[in-house]
């Protein structure tokens, strides 16, 4: 598998084929691959939420401009951020280094007082932006390990993310919506798919210094 | 290649091997990767800045917090958001979907229009936030790209993006420092690469709807 034939093979599919779903361990795969994603301080604030429930769907798309992807792709993935980022969350994640890694806990104190000590000085909005950004970089992963292994998706910003918020219950739980990926098999007929792709001359993109 | 394996040896490389390069034509890939990321609406709203002069990269750390992958990775890759996304931007990118896909300018007036009205609705805030993610998800497709390629890489997010800002002399070319990933190779020495991965458990992390 060539990364650079794979990426050059994705596009922002506007059309799916309904018909085609994910097989379970293909689903399984890029959520793993998404959970791998890189995050600072490896916190992870975010959540996957994966719809498959085709009358939550229909209540989505009707609050994302009706786009046909979000009832018509495989599955619907949307990526919550943690609101609050409470001590606790920070305290899980330590936690979770020392069973992972046999540690005493007392030996990750001075990276736990660090990482407690960048998320208490975040404002809410800067611990929006910062969270988000952690976000958007596991949908990086998300779409390159799609494309790596065949599946087609759509990277979506077009919709009422309050919205979601309340038909998914989130507030609740500490999460925010962020921003979502359509995930599935291209239709045939999706044009899209026969576009050449624009981007800006390597030159252009890239400053040497 | 297996993208689940690849992303299981990727980790923030904390050590690098000061001796070895990447290859012309590794960087390129990398580079080109980078470049396959999506964005919204395609519009690629910042560049990329890839340092190698030994001076600017001492005088980087020294603003780094003095982390050492900042001088000893193979090389320095910045992560540089367009400040204002000036209608000159959106003007530029149009006629290359224009001339890529040989179409008539007019075809895409409507798209056009859409686009100057998202980036015209957004204040300096919500514009820098934007475009911020933007760069996030193509740090996720770097990142993804180089574990691809075997190549090592470690995000920085510890860094004093004014100065970073004011050595490069980005705010006169309308960029703003936004993240790092300093690329190359780890050293036999980083302990780190032996270290478990530590992750929410799948079923902690991914919520079925």
């Amino acid at each position: 598998m060539d990364i650079l034939e794979k990426l050059t093979w994705r596009y922002a599919t506007k059309k799916f084929n309904p018909e085609k779903k994910l097989a379970e361990a293909q689903l399984t795969r890029i959520l793993k691959a998404t959970s791998l994603s890189a995050s600072s301080y490896g916190l992870q604030p975010y959540k996957i939420i994966v719809v498959t429930d085709p009358v939550v769907r229909e209540q989505l798309k009707a609050v994302s401009w009706n786009q046909g992807q979000i009832t018509d792709a495989s599955h619907l993935v949307i990526f919550a951020r943690y609101d609050n980022l409470q001590e606790q969350h920070v305290e899980q994640y330590i936690s979770n280094i020392a069973s992972t890694r046999q540690m005493e806990r007392a030996q990750l104190s001075r990276f736990e007082d660090i990482v407690k000590g960048t998320v208490s000085r975040l404002n809410s909005e800067a611990a929006a932006a910062w969270t988000g950004k952690q976000a958007y970089l596991a949908l990086g992963t998300l779409l390159t390990a799609c494309a790596a292994d065949g599946i087609d998706a759509c990277p979506m910003e077009g919709f009422n993310a309050a919205a979601y918020d309340e038909i998914l219950g989130l507030k609740e739980k500490n999460l925010r919506t962020v921003v979502l990926a359509a995930i599935g098999f291209r239709a045939d007929e999706d044009g899209m798919q026969h576009a050449k792709k624009v981007r800006k001359p390597l030159e252009d993109f890239v400053e040497l210094v």
